[in-house]
């Protein structure tokens, strides 16, 4: 598909332009951390991807996109739970719209716990539960499932960047499983 | 199974034993709103019992009742879905324990929006999607999934007692769709 | 201070760049629904705004406005709380960032409870109480004080437009009030 | 007052009576974690009680305490922040009956992060914010406020017993301060 035409429904833009975007709006995100559920509904493992950071470095993160104009926050969440985790994920969007948190990313470390370089991003925080099949998809390494044991004491949570593991911890705390 | 050992456990009482608690405690309670989503997670139908009142009338109400001695809140969930939508049901129980909302019924009506003869109630209340078959059991005339706007515009809502239908106008609310 | 200047900041723009960003992004937004407590901490009373409408009629309103690159939800809860309650509510911005409700307003109608025919805004919506004294301010012909029963009762959530009689809804729900 | 007057409003017993009554039925407590806030609405510190545990050490602990029949929530939580806090403490009692978490505190260890010898019982915590004075009351040998990093990071919560560590981690949690 031609990029001009896409330009047209104001939502994929070149990458000047999305920058010249983020230093004028705060930028409309939804962070999802997928969770494998047993069968009393309590969450036993959560998923990470593993990518290339820019810098270089190989890091752990949530599911996380930008919604885009005229997108409903479920259609936000789906979309990137499938580009994320694959189109057998079957994920469970969240009954209600309400955020489990809010996070606030600024471009400037140390405003707050949550850091992009590149934005002032404000994002709407979900747990969603995953019942099919999950593959990393294009630009991830690898796609891993996590006991809670396992992100909270064998130090897997240290390997999320920018607030990541802030996230979890709050993800599993509103759970109730820490 | 002998019903003194069951009183031995700590759980069930003969209806005398079990007045006598309810006026000197608050009972801890589970409300139900069982719900059917579209493939965007969004509720589209609500479940409703069809019973005989004690007073000889027909009522509908949502899925209720007690948590017992030593069980856990997802314990009990489940069980009162089984209960009363069958063990088809394919309740999704919720990923959180924090209910949407908290209803607190008195036996004299109008020191809150709920109320119950017997006793003095503290109701933790949740959403749960169901996907499986469900049918009245024992003591159901019936179980009806209406949508959305047949609760809000027809009426239905009203045919609930105790103040049931507050607590559904509550989880429609909540999950974003009135 | 100098328009340009601001513009700098990435904040405030002028109509046609304001209106030329709309139409590229979702806005973030915060919803306030300012109240009044009891001792004991309930909800007695909401505040509403009147002003003339863009159409020429006289509308009911909330306390509405977009969150500024750069600033936080609270830094913009206070702002606008200030703004069109004037500097002396005392209000209390709220303890959690989690909003008792996301309001997706589109500008098309019907796509969702709220419209907004100038953008796609996702709004964060807060219920905040406040102590001190509270006046119209500029763009405000009056700012009143409704019991929780006059608004249910009387149709004064009538005269509310966009979706805000919803979200009103939603604040007493939360709440626990009706 | 006549203690046998008072057992006959069905709310305070003499220890077998609620010895017994907490082997039949789970309890409804409230937990209430005392912060003070900033300007800003943000929580900059939590109050935590010194006492001498029953098995003769000193432990540091939230306010928590029963529901009482026929007593509302928001009287529970009026009542217990005065008897921990002080009749001068000014709290917040918080707009919304929903809490932050619900913990389920078992006589049995391991079955969830809360434990309590003495009960099954059904806690809702909330985080209320404390305005006036603070002072220790009869009961406890101290109360200490401090600044979140120390309970982070200089290991008070490790002074914490039965779960009530996990409850304050949760409410900073909820409240996006960790």
């Amino acid at each position: 598909m031609d990029r001009t035409a896409v330009d047209t429904e104001g939502a994929w833009f070149d990458p000047e332009h999305m920058a010249a975007l983020r230093r004028q709006l705060p930028i409309a995100y939804v962070d999802i951390v997928p969770v494998r559920t047993d069968v009393d509904g309590q969450v036993s493992q959560v998923g990470l991807l593993l990518r290339a950071s820019g810098a270089g470095r190989i890091v752990r993160s949530i599911v996380s996109g930008r919604i885009l104009v005229h997108e409903t926050i479920r259609e936000a969440i789906s979309r990137h739970v499938e580009k994320d985790l694959g189109p057998m994920a079957l994920p469970r969007i969240p009954v209600s719209p309400v955020p489990f948190t809010v996070a606030e990313y600024f471009p400037t470390p140390g405003l707050s716990p949550f850091h992009d370089p590149r934005q002032h991003a404000i994002s709407l925080a979900y747990i969603v539960p995953v019942d099919g099949e999950t593959a990393p998809q294009e630009d991830a390494l690898d796609l891993g499932w996590f006991d809670v044991s396992e992100l909270t004491e064998d130090g897997v949570l240290a390997e999320l960047e920018g607030g990541h593991d802030v996230i979890v911890r709050r993800a599993l705390a509103h759970a109730g499983v820490c």
